[in-house]
């Protein structure tokens, strides 16, 4: 196994260097590099750091650790599974580490879950070295397909109650994944009533992102919204969520009532209902008065 | 000026390593150092980040920077200056900077912010450098006094309606901000009906800090509650701050309409209401019902 140039050794220990950008790199200490190996898509590696534990690595970017995926994962599911009244067919599109996945067989209604990811190499390192993520992979009621989502969705029409868009960030591969034609399949994809969603950036780094996806989706669906959470790995930390909704789930004031919030470690009902309290500076950049 | 052995040209370039822990470390390209200097307490730098603009730099960790101050800023000034319902003395511990005291002048109840801060050359060196901060401080409601805040508050009793501990990490000079005899003094310079807060860190990272103030707070007052703000800068991002009150400022259900979002850049008073709801491991940490 060849250590990829972003892991060197220094002071006698192990060190990640991550590219956040031209302008930030952040360094994390490993306790072990534990997998790696390369895909038709991407550098895969899986690592221990001595901060949140093990964390899946593609390309030198840190997407993400077992000691902060909880966040992130649980409100880019439970958000949109407790908007709908009665959720039984998901589709989750990328997330092949499975996190996503497991927070939407905590709904009780859900009878199956799609996870359409386009990197199967991704998938079996998570199966294997971060069995908190992909260990529900296994479940009956989940369908792992490898194969590009957006090719994957242009074939399905009036399938799913919520499609989670759980995409990397909107460069290369992943760009497609938050233009207009993509969206729309998504739409055409969603059975009536039903609810997308999809990770929309950080507004302090990418404002413009934020601001496209929601102009996107505003121009496709009846009722959109943008709810954030803080995300300690990825740079910017306030990162923002946005919906798509067939109908006005939030005539329903009592939805976060259906947030399980009994299995979680981030999520309650309190908190999923102040995650639409967005920022002035957001507000304001959106032309909203959420 | 000789520059900082924690900055280096690597590359042509400027580089910031910011030691966070032993085991997280970042790097901030840097398009200029401003200033540096050696006070009595600290080594003290003004840089110009790419990411965030200018910053001030204590001892090689970034406490405050141009592009992100405004939320934590905002959050450790307008929560308690919008939970007590006429806020007329204030005082601020630390926060040399003067984004703290910026703030609270938005109030217009606000009659005097004394300031103490125990390193005069911080406060300087941001009046010059970062006028954003620190410009307010030479508005006739301000009162800056460089002492050692501990010593300070012993003097005196029965003075402030709000009083912010707007401190640094719980290591070095600032461990006694987090201690009981600290807060018992703080509390004996409160008004009836004061409201003290703290920010008592990151519950990822620091969740014992939290918990012991927490502790300390709920023997002192009859009502404390914690709240939480995204901190980009800081490690953990999710960052907390405890209140503690002579009375309950939250029998008064409409105290968020007095937050005033008009000049605000973060909080809102939806924000604000929604800053409460805690995150469901910390809730559990804490063990409240929040």
């Amino acid at each position: 196994m060849n250590r990829p140039e972003y892991i060197q050794e220094r002071d006698g220990a192990l060190w990640l260097t991550e590219v956040e950008s031209g302008h930030l790199k952040l360094n994390w200490r490993l306790k072990n590099v534990l997998h790696v190996e390369r895909s038709p898509f991407q550098e895969i590696a899986i690592v221990d750091t001595e901060t949140f534990g093990r964390a899946l690595v593609l390309d030198g970017v840190v997407q993400t650790t077992a000691g902060d995926e909880f966040i992130y994962n649980e409100m880019i599911s439970h958000v949109p599974l407790a908007l709908h009244p009665n959720p039984k067919q998901v589709l989750v599109i990328g997330g092949g580490d499975g996190g996503a996945v497991r927070e939407c067989l905590k709904y009780p209604s859900v009878e199956r879950v799609d996870l359409v990811e386009i990197d199967e190499q991704v998938t079996s390192a998570c199966r294997t070295y971060l069995p908190e993520l992909a260990g529900q992979l296994d479940d009956p009621r989940v369908r792992t397909r490898f194969e590009d989502g957006v090719q994957y969705i242009k074939g399905v029409e009036n399938q799913y109650d919520v499609i989670i868009v759980d995409s990397s960030d909107p460069i290369g591969p992943a760009t497609v994944l938050f233009e207009e034609p993509f969206y729309r399949s998504v739409k055409a994809a969603l059975r009536p009533g039903g609810i997308m969603v999809c990770q929309s950036e950080s507004p302090l780094f990418y404002l413009p992102v934020l601001q496209n996806t929601r102009r996107v989706l505003n121009e496709l669906f009846p009722v959109t919204r943008t709810y954030w959470a803080p995300v300690p790995t990825y740079p910017g930390a306030l990162w923002t969520f946005t919906l798509g909704c067939l109908f006005d789930p939030f005539e329903d004031s009592g939805w976060t009532r259906r947030i399980r919030e009994e299995s979680t470690r981030y999520v309650t009902a309190d908190l999923a209902e102040g995650s639409f309290a967005l920022p002035a500076f957001v507000r304001r950049a959106l032309g909203v008065a959420e």
